[in-house]
């Protein structure tokens, strides 16, 4: 079942290692078929150069395994948490990627110091509160998707496709699995870029609000003009 | 028409992912024909694994497009202006390369902390003013390229072959489009190398200016020593 | 003799460079049979190209030479007293990989800042206290060992399967000799982070207790849920 | 003549891109026959990719070319000097590569933080003071080399192989070609985490000068015992 999206989603998870945002297993890709209800996402602790498409489990929106030989990703209920809030989201991506997963180490959100982030992230990309011992000792996996959704009370995830789970690392999505990949390789970069602009220059703030405007709506609002018409 | 020009701007275009200078479509490398008074640039949003020399889009200076199949890169204006405005000029290229850029987050000029500076670009490389909010609603890609040329009124272009726009990233220009590339990476390695020089001493200065000049003369000077005669 | 061993021993040797640890001849696994009281360790100063797995050396626990034409590595004897001491341990690994090594040069343990390192290492990786002059100018490499074995007085070395010499560099170790070097994998990736999470955030504390403890337990425990269940 | 020279010349030079210490052509490698009284050297901005062994320029003592279709490398003048200066060298490298080039700008001494640089440079690597302006006006680069010299002075160079050129770069040296481009190698590594462990500790102190011998002494010194007896 879902032959095309798994292989799509077995794509989207190798595009991890080939852009170095893995080390071993520590990342996962998954994918919705909305109309059907059902995600598939790579299975837990599998190796990438063992990986097969048949190997990605279908998981359904109430957190049951439809099909799969494996289990699938420890992450799974945060997946499944995104899924549920944000209808607007087809595929989701977590890594521990160096430069992100720093940042939420620090326990600080993004600023936007310039036009690589504003191209794909509206303003700052938020880090999350800490969760309390409660919520992790409890539906770990399950909060931290919570955690999330509660950062974006006032944000929009279309217009912030990622997000730094606090002493954890980032989640990014997008409207399918590619999408939140390439979105997870921008996350990187920027989070670079960051780092070394504020070691540039540590009073520094973050770009002009109406310089993040235009980038942004250049490539994504009503009136973009960046690309061929189809592409984002 | 311009088939040469247009494979050779096709080549200094595939350099930058080569080189490392970007991610995704984030560059566009155009060179000029300077008789029949066109230039041709890369495509907008196409990506370099896909891209052929017959994609080229060709320009006139009045900013028409006078074949192609595919519209031109969104920042062709700014390319356009830099042409008009600087006749020596031959290619152009325009990256978000990570260290350069953070310096132009960081809304700083590179200082001269060494003879890798020095032997390609004389003095600083200067970061352009941020354009104020009525410039970016404008014309904003064409007012990027008259910032640069601001930049440049009490500076030579030729011997300094780079600008860095403030919040966004780095262009370099050079007698082609291969030539430009070149500088390209030569500014990200000497970026990268300021940016460390300056945390291994926070007090340094600028390399003295005899040194400075020694470099810059000994590879462009009329008395010129370094390479085989033919060579920058 | 022991030629599943010595095959074992070499391809966790040849991960080394693959994975970027190592420069030139710097670093050495060995992997011990338990029963037969031998350990094979890879020979002294022999570059990795040239290496085959009929060159590890096999040693016994007295630190005799068993077989091999080469001398074994410089660091045997160090290899040796954490054998001896820690009966889990089944390979070693020591390199100067450079992140671990900044680590170890600046005299410091690193604390634990994230889930990544909680999924591995369960608490701060501890640095060694410096060796005396007299540890130095004995028997220095079984030195190594014992302040080893003295900074893991009261730790598990186990559920901290690494550790750092002052001045020098990182020692691994793991359930044989191919988990030693995933460790010491992770370690290089957990230094590279923790770094750069001190430079965003110089106020930075530890990761919640209740965090490193859900992430290693996740991993480890006996509820252990991360992975296809045979796997770490 | 000197074929099986030029042979080696030729392939230490290509050691450097492949090693990732040069960009463009920024490094050149030259060796000695002391029998014959003449030096090798690469030619003057020749790209590494069309380098051929024959390419190689051949050199006498007293700066004359003896032999090839190029001009050689326009620091010729410096391997000079030091040949002239130090009759224990058998080979000289000089690269802009990153680390050390960085340490050279901020015109910085690299402190020997630990084993790895003890293992190759005996005590700190020193930065030359900057030419005087007459210096960099007149023959600039002999006088390069003589200020090498000068730095020199009250060290060895053959167990310090290696020196920074204030707001330049580095030189290193060995006993042949291809052993001063390893000692080029090592310099980069160790110049990169001396950065790291200054940023991880600002208050750090060299590594205790009893370690700093035993390390220096197990691979240099008269009871060696790093290797298999051949190996340095």
């Amino acid at each position: 079942m879902l032959e095309e999206l798994k292989q799509k989603v077995y794509e989207a998870n190798m595009e991890l290692p080939k852009r170095g945002l893995v080390t071993y297993t520590w990342g996962n890709v998954s994918g919705i078929d909305r109309k059907a209800g059902l995600f598939v996402i790579k299975p837990s602790g599998v190796e990438y150069e063992c990986l097969k498409p048949e190997d990605m489990v279908v998981m359904d929106l109430e957190g049951n395994k439809v099909e799969g030989r494996y289990q699938p990703s420890s992450d799974t209920p945060t997946h499944l948490e995104l899924y549920k809030a944000c209808p607007e989201v087809g595929g989701i991506v977590h890594t521990h990627s160096p430069w992100a997963t720093s940042w939420a180490q620090a326990c600080r959100s993004i600023p936007c110091y310039g036009t690589t982030h504003a191209d794909y992230f509206y303003d700052g990309i938020p880090c999350t509160r800490s969760l309390t011992g409660e919520e992790i000792e409890g539906a770990y996996e399950k909060n931290t998707g919570l955690v999330i959704i509660e950062t974006f009370r006032d944000r929009d995830p279309a217009s912030v496709p990622g997000v730094l789970c606090a002493n954890h690392g980032p989640f990014t999505w997008g409207k399918d699995a590619a999408n939140a990949v390439h979105n997870a390789v921008v996350l990187e970069e920027v989070a670079k870029m960051a780092y070394r602009t504020e070691m540039l220059n540590p009073k520094v703030s973050a770009a002009p609000q109406v310089l993040q405007d235009k980038h942004y709506m250049r490539k994504h609002g009503p009136d973009a003009y960046y690309g061929q018409g189809s592409q984002g």
